[in-house]
């Protein structure tokens, strides 16, 4: 299973899957804001640099990248000017895995630059941007070269499937019918990477600066809880028909599994403590419908038709992992079928991702 | 004219004609790279931070690019071992135009870190990678934020083609028919770009902090001097002629230009002095034959034929420009036209690229 081209594609690849997939993550970089603010006010109050160094790890490519740099820049003017301060120059390291496509990102950057100017006026041009290619479950920057870390939707990919998924036949992630042993292995697999992130971080981070990371996550202790597992429990309904069908080779259905895990504020809360070298400042809990045009704006006929945008977004996701395993042949016939599947469900149902944000402060 | 294209292609394209270029930059990265030993020692002597950020301007695409980078980096645990120093951290930030092929360069990291644990063995993991898109004759970095800056065969490329270069008739650079106005334009325009540059590099260097740069240069204090103007005019020579036979318009021609200057070193030590910021350490020329497989091995008959060699490598460097004035319809006939004009020419006379190399220490 090549877990990095997932990270790559997480974002959408550029075609039209981005354009729902884009707003979604705009809702949770929104959604996120003040605890962002409250971090950037915190780090100012600790030490004043004439310079600061941010990350955003797990940065993708297409126009989420830069709005989120774009909101923590200018989160960062805001509060200085509140605090009667000059500007610092920023230095902006957007970090993916090595397969990320950084070149469209970086043609996009003259357009982010007038942005800034637009919102910012004088100073837009001491934020310089950079690209990272790697993976956040290792070390990416010196040490204590960085002032502040960000991360949206991200981390609840994790370095690799689990090792030990045998008995979970039927199911592509963690589901209600999936064994303890099952939800064991995805449980020890997220231990170990947010673990090694943490220790990551926390080498590179000076000593008081701050992080913001906001994952898929759930409200619940259960781990194969329906808010977290429920989409992903449709998709195996599209592969399991498809297999009963003939379509799809049972064993292979029953070998392929998502290397995604999506913890509850109080796991997050256990990693960070055992490692030790944070304090929590925030950590909360918010949700964004399944559609996120729900409730809002509807450009065409075509964006009103929940079932057929949360299966683009899942396609943008899902496509390079079931590629991967499955082979290109079936892909048109799964989101067919997916997108009927999540229409009729969230006509009936509320559909919502929950995210887990925790803001936190590297211990002096 | 777009001179962001020519930039990035200067090191050429990933097709086979960058065997050619790669093959000279390597040996001009050869031939500089006891100047690189002794700025680097200069550097350790001055201070010894624990982390060193170094960048690379001008970096391309190509296995040059992370040779340049393997080069200046083994250099540095040579000379730490000499001085009985640990080894630091290293930040290499690769930087050139926004449309320069980054996703390439950051998919050979994997290699490039392999081969560097092999020269260096352990240590070889706190090299830390990144992109820098933006043009080097603006602000790349923030204050005081590098140790080192390198730069191989970029610098000769200006930001743009002169103004007021209507009279270079017949030419397509400096050339021993132009009129003086047109040297004037060339020169004035070097001038304008190189102090820019400088006070940029100024800024951005650490006190103490060192540069090594390398431009396609000449010794004569004449501009139009054949040492660094003749291989242009070989070109401009198949262009002509396709004019006389009508398959180019006469205008079109008249209104080409290449956007480069080769300084004399005395040139360079001259807006060095200027600007003020830098200390030169040394300036030196060497030359590296036009066919740079010359007195070394010849893989193939193909690689034997010099003519071939030099016209393949221009044609790197000079196609993005042609295809942008001319179109892409008379490439094919230009290049078939230039290699009989090359070939037959090294026949008959010494024919080399001359380098000219500055070291320099920012003043304290």
């Amino acid at each position: 299973m090549e877990v990095a081209q997932v990270l790559c594609m997480k974002g959408g690849n550029g075609d039209t899957s981005y354009a729902n997939n884009s707003l979604v993550q705009k809702k949770v970089i929104s959604l996120t804001k003040p605890i962002i603010e409250d971090a950037i006010t915190n780090l100012y109050c600790n030490n004043f640099p004439a310079s600061l160094c941010i990350a955003d790890l797990g940065c993708s490519s297409g126009p989420n990248t830069l709005f989120a740099v774009l909101e923590v820049v200018t989160t960062m003017d805001k509060v200085r000017k509140k605090m009667g301060r000059q500007l610092p120059e920023i230095q902006v390291f957007l970090n993916d895995l090595p397969g990320n496509d950084f070149n469209t990102i970086f043609k996009s950057l003259p357009k982010f630059q007038k942005d800034l100017q637009k919102t910012m006026g004088a100073g837009a041009e001491s934020c310089f941007v950079t690209g990272v290619p790697g993976s956040f479950y290792g070390r990416l920057f010196p040490s204590k070269s960085l002032h502040f870390v960000h991360s949206s939707y991200s981390l609840q990919w994790l370095s690799q499937v689990p090792q030990g998924l045998e008995s979970n036949k039927g199911n592509i992630y963690m589901a209600s019918s999936s064994p303890p042993s099952v939800l064991k292995a995805y449980y020890e697999q997220f231990q170990r990477d947010f673990s090694m992130f943490l220790r990551c971080r926390s080498e590179e981070l000076l000593e008081g600066g701050g992080t913001v990371l906001t994952f898929l996550g759930r409200r619940s202790e259960d781990p194969s809880s329906k808010e977290c597992c429920y989409i992903w429990e449709l998709l195996a309904v599209a592969l399991n028909d498809m297999v009963s069908e003939g379509l799809i080779a049972e064993e292979k259905m029953d070998s392929f599994n998502i290397p995604q895990y999506t913890p509850s504020p109080a796991e997050v809360k256990c990693e960070v403590e055992k490692e030790g070298s944070f304090i929590i400042n925030r950590l909360e809990v918010s949700e964004v419908n399944w559609n996120a045009y729900h409730g809002e704006f509807c450009p065409s006929d075509a964006h009103k038709d929940g079932g057929y945008n949360v299966a683009k977004l899942m396609r943008a996701v899902a496509e390079p992992l079931l590629v991967s395993h499955f082979g290109d042949g079936i892909i048109e016939e799964v989101f067919s079928r997916y997108k009927n599947i999540v229409a009729d469900r969230m006509t009936r149902e509320k559909t919502e991702f929950v995210n887990v944000t925790v803001s936190m402060t590297k211990r002096g």
